[in-house]
């Protein structure tokens, strides 16, 4: 079973507001591109896949006004690349209507959905029985147009008996692990426990983790990966204790026009997120935050990187021409 | 300067509670042992030394019942072994009196206050000038007597001139890094920033970390140490980017009686710890989880052990006998 996160609804996009999870299920019915760029701006919608699917949506909603809405939309956040491939994809329409456009964010949804199957599917080929997967952020169908990308290989592992258990990382600063991937796996019934991020490493050491699954916000050329804080720290600890290291995503978070991952950017966020949670602070008044709501995995700690297309093994050389579906 | 966190007043101890800061000053007037017991279990009082110290004027309340005492706080927290260490000190005593307690328990008291200087000043000189410096937890005069084991030598060597910038770990899931690290940083004016556990890695990786500083709850003979979860990711961490990593405690953290790590109780708290922030769920309801408070590291990850006798570095041989006092 797989929840949707966004849908289109006659004139208007359907957000289910993830800020709002687990205890609540708001949904926030949009009518103009500025509400869907401050949606993600703001992560009512979040992960790299859905905000490229939001923000295709979001063209359908302004009104003509094309270019300010690509510009304005692709500056709501800098480290996934999927909203400025979505974005390309919108303008790079022949003719640019309303009902166009539409039909092409309907698509892209679609397509999203179907390759999160195939990438499932790949990479539950790497899942070891009765494996102990560990995993941060949500990836699942909140952060997608459905089943996931790391949460979707899961899912089909788990559909084939081979998961014993998950761990899932909380995911400070913002939670996404304690509140959406555990209200995604409980929904599905599959056996997991949220740990603290920094729990990791002490449950590798005991031999507890057998594989670690990852998304991605963008790959660079050489398989450099920007993802969630902590997941560079997912795969050091990965490569010192010997277990193997998974990215998996779509062929639209590759950005082969990125030589390496140092030219990626890195989304600093406000540093309230830490500090308050809730609305309520919990530090000291004025205390410094430095607060990356990404980091950069060099692709030589990457054991395989599973798209929708199959399973890629370092040394990575993603090339610059698209890859085509088979 | 450095604020004190527990103090004897006539008939009570007082004890800073630690649960409500930084926001609030709440003094907590204890009569009672069993009244320190909970203290300890709730962590109103936490930090190996600091909770040795209160377990011993916990004995200076025990009103003659010294052996349900004894057994009573010994059993609040079993990671830690200062607090058996003040304890046996209160035991050996060679007569027992709510006088003869209360005198030893404000020796233990100041032996640490005093202590924690020297420690502070070996642990400076393994600290590079210009030193950005990591830590994760509380060590400082919350955690202690006054002054501090790993922030002791974190404040030592800012007097001399030698820290650029503390990265202060939020130290999940009790957040004693962003409350209680931020505050005592805030009073003694050393820059930092507070940062998420899991960005611990992508600073090393960017040359932003010269040297981790830690604090210990039980160190083995061969030196593995049991602190707070996380400690054992950044050891890792360290040694994969070529970053000194010293523990910092006084020799009554060393336990030479378990001669290695596998032997030390790691305590398990209750999930709550992590799903309820503020007395808010921030979980799904009944969301499993794994909350494990410690981590071991083991002692060949540690570049150097400073206690008050000095610096020792791998690989360690903590001898049975107490080590003396020069």
């Amino acid at each position: 079973m797989s929840v949707r996160s966004l849908r289109w609804d006659g004139d208007a996009l359907l957000l289910l507001d993830q800020r709002e999870l687990p205890h609540r299920e708001v949904w926030l019915r949009i009518q103009d591109w500025q509400g869907v760029a401050e949606a993600i701006r703001e992560m009512a919608v979040r992960g790299a896949p859905a905000i490229g699917i939001a923000a295709a949506y979001g063209m359908a909603l302004a009104d003509g006004d094309w270019d300010a809405a690509r510009e304005g939309l692709a500056s709501t956040r800098p480290t996934a690349v999927n909203l400025a491939w979505a974005l390309d994809r919108i303008s790079a329409l022949p003719t640019k209507s309303p009902s166009s456009i539409l039909a092409e964010a309907e698509t892209i949804e679609q397509e999203d959905r179907e390759l999160n199957q195939r990438i499932g599917s790949f990479g539950a080929d790497l899942v070891p029985r009765s494996a102990n997967v560990l995993t941060i952020c949500n990836t699942g169908s909140l952060a997608t147009g459905g089943h996931g990308t790391a949460l979707g290989i899961i899912r089909t592992a788990h559909a084939q008996g081979k998961v014993a258990k998950v761990w899932s990382c909380e995911t400070r600063p913002r939670l996404q692990g304690l509140r959406l991937t555990a209200w995604e796996l409980m929904q599905d019934g599959i056996a997991f426990a949220s740990i603290v991020d920094s729990a990791a490493a002490s449950l590798m050491r005991a031999g507890e983790v057998d594989i670690v699954i990852v998304g991605a916000d963008r790959i660079a050329a050489n398989g450099d990966t920007a993802n969630k804080i902590g997941t560079y720290m997912l795969a050091v600890l990965a490569r010192f204790h010997q277990v193997p290291f998974i990215v998996a995503a779509p062929t639209s978070t590759l950005d082969p026009a990125i030589a390496d991952g140092s030219d990626i950017p890195i989304e600093e966020r406000e540093g309230r997120e830490l500090t308050e949670i809730g609305g309520e602070s919990v530090a000291p008044e004025n205390c410094p935050v430095f607060n990356p709501a990404f980091d950069m995995t060099p692709g030589d700690l990457i054991t395989a990187i599973v798209t929708e297309n199959g399973v890629f093994l370092a040394p990575y050389a993603f090339a610059k021409a698209p890859l085509a579906l088979p």
